[in-house]
């Protein structure tokens, strides 16, 4: 698979694993070597210590690049502070950037959102924004310096899919920057479809940390993300009403055999 | 991947290729080989020669075992018939049996179709039925002896995806054969729902070899029934109404981080 | 509204209604009263009298007309004598045929419900037969000799709505007699996609008398069968990507108004 | 029906009705009266002339109130400038407020309406916003003292019909003003879920005025709207996977008739 970029960084994964919700490091450890994943998002406030036996050290232990978030914060001001906190803690300049309306719905405040990505930007940030899935939003962000905007297909752990991939898609048609779906997958099926949607990458948490089996589904999701990939990349048939013979060559049956 | 069975026969790969709408037989190899497949669809019909340079040839030679089918059959006397030239020319009693109504919509007809497959059975064959998505005609050709039954998603050729998952869902938990998705899919996400609704297999025909890069589709498709098939496993969360953090664990950023 | 016919009947209202579900006698008689149908569904193995106080005493004190059905049957024999039941009973020729499959999805049973319908017509009844959405059974119907086909939307009393509109529009699209929606809707807005897909009339029990308001909703049902049929004979606009300026006429704002 | 209040106003209609896209002034009278509605919204940069014969007149004439918007307006300046105008022209402080982010998608821009809001309520106009689906954002808007939030469906015009259920509902569930489903109703269904999802009202414009018949239209979503409001009241049954028999009362059909 090609290579593509991501704030300055060459990725060959699409799937990008969010560490919210694994019931253990153990299992974390499992899930990122299983999903090949070269990047994995961690909230700042959970990180406390970074040494061995720590959330941070069995990131690094998988080889994967850490990618800090600043979930929970509710204003620009508190999403400026935690990402300074990250860069000094994790020594990177990439930041995803999270200001939430609140703590039911966890979705964006968009001029929050916006302001902070302003701030972040011209502090020297490599933001990377989740976002609603509105189109002009997403202009919005990009206009500010975003490096790529991480629209949600459904609210944070709802499982509930992508569900205006009409959105999605102007997003993308739009955009010049990398887009992320973000938040909301639930199964293989919707990190596929986000693909085809031409996104190019997915973010994928707790469908993956908090599935049955994390390890397999962490596989199921990478295999998704290339599958949707290769769809999109391969220029599906278009959708018609009524059929289309597969095998319409030749004449009736009765006159079709001569072995 | 664990091997499953059809029919009496071991497969690793749940992906069946149709070889209708190949645009060559170039293609149709490349294809064969791209997909992973150990299964493909020929219509009797097509069948001319079965030596070098011919379709049979180029699927023997990308050692890929031959399941004929009855296309272009309206009754069961017809099915019949075409299946038991199929018999002789490629010594198999395996055959996907089609009847269709119409050379329009292509759809099943139901009566002639549990009719034909009550003659196959008797006669010997093993009968991979496609028929529509009804729950109860699925059982019925079951009763009747069939070794899988093999419903629609959507018309054959039209790309309209799966229509209508309550149906196919219900004939998964209601079935003791193995289920198989035939016909409708578009794209590798439809492949992949098809596995999470627990069907055993996909046969995919015109949105693989139709697509602007038949090969890439191909594999696109082999991704997308493996990870649909391990989602399916792995036990996909639950859908809720509003989100659940990701990030629950700690408390607000600003304590969050001690570094 | 302009009348329609229904085997041989002329009717005003395109809303059937049924009786089933109801939780008492004098909460149907005031649905049916606010759902202002003509003709009403009776399984006949709930008709014990018929006297006044009686269900068919309320519905005929409605005003309205009684469609027997032969809910319960699973075979063309019970059907048939159901019917001939029906017929001496309730002195009308007309019959709803149900015959299912299993008391669980109550789905009807293709194979014999084709053959119900060429027996109950053969006996001289008006058959209006309960069928899935197939829109290959409902031609095979249709040449039986039925006055109309009436496929599902989902399983009866499931509260579905329409899941498979496609096949209803197939359906509508090849059909010579009328095609009437029966079982799955479960709120307005399915009753208004029915007819926007074409139907000419839609049956609905469960959802008004189950409903927690079943008067309320009566009306709701009524009030939809008729915004449907108006949409569907209105000529609806054409769905589009982007958007469609309302308001395209003028140049910018600020030279826009005069006063 | 029973009256409902939008910015102080009682009305009786829960349809509003636009006025862009009618084919005629003579039209739109005839879609005015068939529609009942008791508001409709007018462009600033359309009114030229309020005499009798004009756009103005024509409204007037129907008994119809005048709700201008600013339809056109990419800056909050540019739209409290409209907003004035309108105020002065047509002697009313309800304004339906749009600010777009550009004129091929014509999607409200987030952050200029919510600025936009909070200088026109500051000069004392009642504040009708056309926004997003964003719940966070109508959240936004109502702090911001708007007297109602109207999301979109669907792009103007594109007739898709409301993409997004869960977001409207998630408006709703956390609304203390009216929800006006506005934009991207195509058709009578459209307009009657939005109902169901508890929305207080509906604004449609190209869906009335560009069908084929615009009376009918009219008529049709008046009704569709009355329909899905009293769905909403009467308590629709649950959704269930299985059948729910509608007629489960008594046993099999051969003891079930005495007559």
């Amino acid at each position: 698979t090609e290579p593509w970029h991501l704030g300055g960084r060459a990725l060959s994964s699409r799937l990008i694993v969010g560490t919210g919700g694994a019931p253990s490091l153990e299992v974390l450890g499992k899930v990122l070597a299983a999903s090949g994943t070269e990047l994995t998002t961690v909230a700042m406030r959970r990180v406390g210590d970074t040494g061995q036996g720590s959330l941070i050290g069995t990131i690094q232990q998988a080889g994967v690049a850490v990618l800090p978030n600043t979930a929970g914060c509710h204003t620009a001001a508190e999403a400026l502070l935690t990402a300074r906190l990250a860069r000094e803690a994790l020594e990177t300049d990439l930041v995803k950037l999270e200001v939430v309306a609140d703590d039911i719905t966890l979705l964006p405040d968009p001029v929050e959102l916006l302001d902070a990505a302003q701030l972040l930007v011209a502090d020297g940030f490599t933001v990377l924004p989740y976002t609603n899935d509105d189109p002009v939003l997403a202009i919005r962000l990009e206009e500010a310096g975003c490096a790529a905007v991480m629209p949600l297909g459904a609210p944070i752990g709802s499982g509930l899919g992508i569900r205006n991939p009409h959105n999605i898609a102007m997003i993308v048609e739009r955009a010049g920057v990398p887009v992320i779906l973000d938040a909301g997958i639930g199964t293989a099926s919707d990190a596929a479809l986000a693909m085809e949607l031409g996104c190019d990458g997915v973010l994928i948490a707790s469908a993956i940390t908090r599935a049955a089996d994390p390890q397999r589904m962490a596989v199921a999701m990478a295999l998704a993300v290339e599958a949707g990939r290769a769809a999109y990349q391969a220029g599906r048939i278009p959708r018609r009403w009524h059929a289309v013979a597969s095998s319409p060559e030749l004449p009736r049956p009765a006159a079709g055999v001569t072995a």
